[in-house]
């Protein structure tokens, strides 16, 4: 079988396998990575092609009966037209934090928004906090999304989520409104804006910020495409906020994807009397998110005690004697100067959380650490 | 110096110290541990009396000054007068949960109460829930109390609180309105009750459950006696919950001794809008107290995991096998029937809440452990 387009280009070999293999597709992902898009195209379209390593025939079925009608390079067009860019892993402003997903990574992405931010999305992304939550938000769950959303946008912060009603249309309408960045992942093409109802509020996001997918244009947004969309929106993100979800939501496979990431999750409380907060309640019990009231406890997630410790000086191997080693370990664990909250501590120090409260209990009554505003850190010595 | 009293009766020795040293006082509690609350006395009233181990003269002259006019038995015919009953280590009934205190546990309990309560407090408090938080209360505050103590005391559990205005006497009055049993700690002596603002409930909350106190009746409830007191509260009950709390709030002093207790602590979310929930969210925060969104999750603190495991079989060697040893652990901690918070899973396992997590996700691919409703527990084998 023959390609109209030069399958050894890797742009349109990767917008090809977008087309072909549908989202988190591991078996086509493993595959792509392991010989290339442009291989994997060869294999795949080649005559009476071999077997290649753990690709099962069936893999194969599915992918041969997307090459009908194939062409890449009428689809890059589709984007020319609405404005946009497709970004690549061998090329610049491809977002590396994708990476992380592995062989379900996308093969590209459909950029649509202007140039100045498409190409380089990459760099624009860090730091980006994904803003999720339920379609039907209450009142208050709009309002502590605009809130946390706008006030992490005015600050520098690009805004990802799904471009959804409720919490996501909420972020997304926050962030524009303080003149930041946001970015909205779809679940079809970047030429469907969807749901239609925020057509215009997509409009502008793609204007000011971008609209982006895996999917090419012309894709329709299924069902379970949603779901595969969410892992997008947890690992363009290094923090994902739920600020408002009911016991099921799809945004708790966000957050559990950006868990899976070992990216910090943040969800914000409401009253336990509104099935509205349910979802939210039940990430913070199974530790599965940080508690958190607003823009400044989210920055604190993403600038996790690591980081702010490599800025630290080292230890003086003299301050640490005389303790036990979960102590030590927990001393050696905190910030100098700006608090680390007992879960980052928790994080940070490989203890379990019982051992980590007990010793800042006692390192607290040794003078040797100090509890402000429910954070942790070293005393000053000599203080 | 001779005193009125037979000093030797342990009852009246005890009662004497009550008076005669401020609550928490760990000088006196050490003195009266090491060589029993008779001889502790003797030695006081002793003239010329040698130091005693690291008793400070400091403190001697404290006590001293409280010796003047001191008679228990006065003190014991007051509570006579109202109803009730001083309770001592030494005899049934005492409340053996606050041997945990130490040497800051108190010498003895005024129990203003009807005899059936104050004979056998000890057993009666067991299961307790400690119910606190603000004066203050808002009306979400003072409903989410009522719900989650008015359900625990209709499922036989004991409400212990302080008395106060806002969620203490929204706390009690669910219990009695229940017809379940509550106990309230004062910071002064049981014939005061205190504020005089619920001086009705308290009285109602004496008929039906107790009024305690670790002072004799006449002392006053001072400022630094209700920081003391809430270690009592704390002490009673199993499991301590924080219903409503500002920023500052006593009621983190008691959530504070229950997490030295290593007992555990709850804490109910509210709106983030509201600062009247600032307190609760930080705890939450601070890995110092549990999401609780109801009376059920209240429970779940009050049978650990640890009991619940204890009442199930032996794992059988051979499921073990073919695992990490962490994910081993984790598997080990997993109760079979009722499910366990992750929370809960971290502190039965030992291992960090990352590790935990990472744990449980594998076992849950390898089928071996099953998530439910925000809980896990192992899975069947076979099923």
């Amino acid at each position: 079988m023959r390609l109209p387009f030069d399958a050894d280009d890797p742009l349109l070999a990767r917008a090809a396998w977008s087309r072909i293999a549908e989202p988190g597709d591991r078996q086509a992902g493993e595959l792509v990575q392991a010989i290339g898009p442009a291989a994997a195209l060869g294999w795949l379209v080649g005559a009476g092609g071999a077997a290649i390593g753990a690709v099962q025939g069936e893999a194969r079925e599915r992918w041969l009966a997307r090459l009908d009608g194939l062409d890449p390079r009428r689809e890059l067009r589709a984007l020319r037209v609405i404005g946009g860019r497709l970004l690549i892993p061998e090329n610049e402003g491809w977002p590396t934090a994708l990476e992380d997903l592995g062989a379900q990574a996308p093969f590209c992405l459909w950029v649509r928004g202007g140039e100045a931010v498409a190409s380089q999305l990459g760099e624009l992304l860090n730091p980006a906090v994904a803003v999720v939550g339920a379609r039907a938000a209450t009142a208050y769950g709009e309002m502590v999304t605009a809130a946390v959303a706008g006030e992490l946008a005015a600050g520098g912060v690009v805004i990802v989520s799904g471009g959804a009603f409720g919490v996501d249309a909420a972020a997304h309408r926050a962030a524009l409104a303080q003149g930041g960045l946001t970015v909205s992942v779809m679940a079809g093409g970047v030429d469907r804006l969807y749901p239609a109802g925020n057509e215009a509020l997509l409009k502008a996001v793609a204007q000011d910020g971008a609209v982006v997918s895996e999917l090419p244009p012309g894709a329709a947004p299924r069902r379970e495409r949603f779901l595969s969309r969410n892992r997008l929106i947890a690992a363009l993100a290094q923090v994902t906020v739920v600020t408002e979800s009911g016991w099921r939501s799809g945004s708790h496979r966000t957050a559990a994807v950006a868990a899976e990431l070992l990216r910090p999750v943040g969800a914000v409380p409401g009253p336990v009397t509104a099935a509205s907060s349910a979802g939210c309640h039940r990430l913070i019990r199974q530790g599965a998110a940080t508690l958190v009231t607003g823009a400044d406890e989210v920055r604190e997630l993403l600038a996790p005690l690591g980081l702010a410790m490599a800025a630290e000086p080292a230890v003086a191997a003299g301050l640490l004697d005389g303790l036990a080693p979960s102590d030590r370990q927990v001393l050696d664990s905190l910030p100098v100067r700006q608090g680390a909250t007992v879960t980052a501590v928790v994080a940070a120090s490989g203890l379990a959380i019982a051992q980590v409260m007990a010793a800042l209990a006692r390192l607290e009554r040794a003078g040797r650490a100090v509890e402000s505003g429910g954070t942790w850190r070293k005393a000053r010595q000599g203080a």
